[in-house]
């Protein structure tokens, strides 16, 4: 039994414990396709994750994550990119297919979203070079505008696709149907990536009605409003075939065993996604 | 004491109770506009709800709210449309400057945001007649993206505005900073609304972080993120120079004695608005 084209984000199963129990949950259910989280495989140790994934043949779909990069003075900027190319090494001693980008918010007590916007410009400049030296593509992710202040002050494909071209080679999206669904310019946005080969990863869950939490009340796909069959249409006509990333924050799913998390994304996968 | 161009909008004040006794209360603090809701006006009648207008020289910045125009059969097509009329009535009776339209979101069930869309633009075509015929201006506002499937599908101010394009005389936008301070395009759309007088009201209040309820959680002027008077420099910019309506749904600020809240507001509007 396997299910290919389903990959789960650890952040859907951190109550699995370490790495390799992780691992073994999705192996279990024949999930083998993974999206890790620096603090797993900051805890394992990079290359013990390394030789788990090389040893179970595992496909990684995504390292989670680099970014945040606004910041109020030079100290933080510099921080930040340091740690940004400790993820790059991450990513490319673990063959993930990109390192996925949350570019971060407003610093601390600022009011200046287009100065946010010109950092999170500025920090990827700095950083592709790294990247793409260690040959590890950087997937913005836009995320929904209700983490424009806090988590990303990238919001919409178009906008990310915009800053992806000026950066040029190296930089594409991660397209995730929660924070995108709503976008009345989705497809043109999703056609328009595929036909500069910009999507890099394509995660899934699902927006539930009400959403009772801003941060940890993602639903399980087939539980909330999203057309998700619609929306992998979309991205398969625009030339992405790799894996659907299941990445669900939920305090509702994080309380549940692990197995029964993976058995119901395998179940909704294969029959919704 | 008077502080022109301040309105309130009576869902900032619930707590308040009648329309008259909010009224007074607005008195009290020197504020002249006021934004009431159908049920403040609905029990304390039409007549009376336009007398107390009248008498006291009020200006209604707007009227709140027709819309909701998706529905899953013909039958709820109809309520909504009936409904609308009779909230276009109620405007025009209040002198209102504007009916201000939350469009609604998804019908119970449906995945289909294109269609819900779609809905929405018959709706609001089939309503436009009789707004013009009573000469009250229907003011799209377009809702945060957090609300595209429960309130409103139209979250964007240039997507309000293209289809107000379509529609065209006396269909404008109800600009509210909560909804469309992270629009990455939002400078450009609020100077073509302004290039087309399609402004029609500018609703303020600031957005909280964290933001701990996507419903009830608006925060205070200043209390959040949201650069005022930047944006109300934008919208003067664009010709708009009526009333800033404070309209803030909040437990935090609904728990408070409506003397508090308004003192705030006149004193928040003075210093940062």
């Amino acid at each position: 039994m396997s299910v290919p084209g389903l990959s789960i984000n650890f952040a859907t199963v951190r109550q699995g414990g370490s790495f390799g129990a992780i691992v073994d949950a999705c192996l279990r259910h024949g999930i083998t396709a993974i999206s890790p989280w620096r603090e797993h495989v900051e805890v394992a140790g990079l290359a013990e994750a390394a030789r788990i994934i090389s040893e179970n043949g595992l496909r990684v779909s995504g390292h989670c994550r680099g970014g945040f990069f606004p910041a109020l003075d030079e100290a933080g900027r510099r921080a930040a990119f340091e740690s940004n190319r400790r993820a790059v090494d991450e990513a490319a001693a673990l063959g993930a297919a990109c390192l996925v980008i949350v570019v971060g918010g407003l610093p601390a007590g600022s009011r200046d979203l287009p100065g946010a916007r010109a950092m999170v410009a500025d920090g990827m400049a700095e950083l592709l070079p790294y990247a793409r030296a260690a040959g590890v593509p950087l997937a913005i992710e836009p995320l929904h505008p209700c983490y424009a202040a806090d988590r990303a002050c990238i919001n919409m494909l178009g906008q990310a696709l915009d800053l992806a071209d000026t950066l040029g080679e190296g930089v594409g999206v991660a397209i995730d149907v929660y924070h995108v669904w709503w976008d009345p310019d989705l497809a043109a946005q999703i056609a328009r990536a595929g036909r500069n080969g910009q999507i890099l990863a394509h995660h899934i869950c699902d927006w539930l009605v009400p959403t009772k939490d801003i941060l940890n009340d993602r639903g399980m796909m087939g539980d909330g409003v999203i057309d998700l069959k619609a929306f992998r249409q979309m991205i398969e006509a625009a030339g992405f075939h790799g894996p659907q990333e299941v990445e669900i924050f939920s305090h509702d799913w994080g309380a549940r065993p692990i197995d029964e998390v993976l058995a119901t994304c395998v179940e909704r996968f294969e029959a919704l996604c």
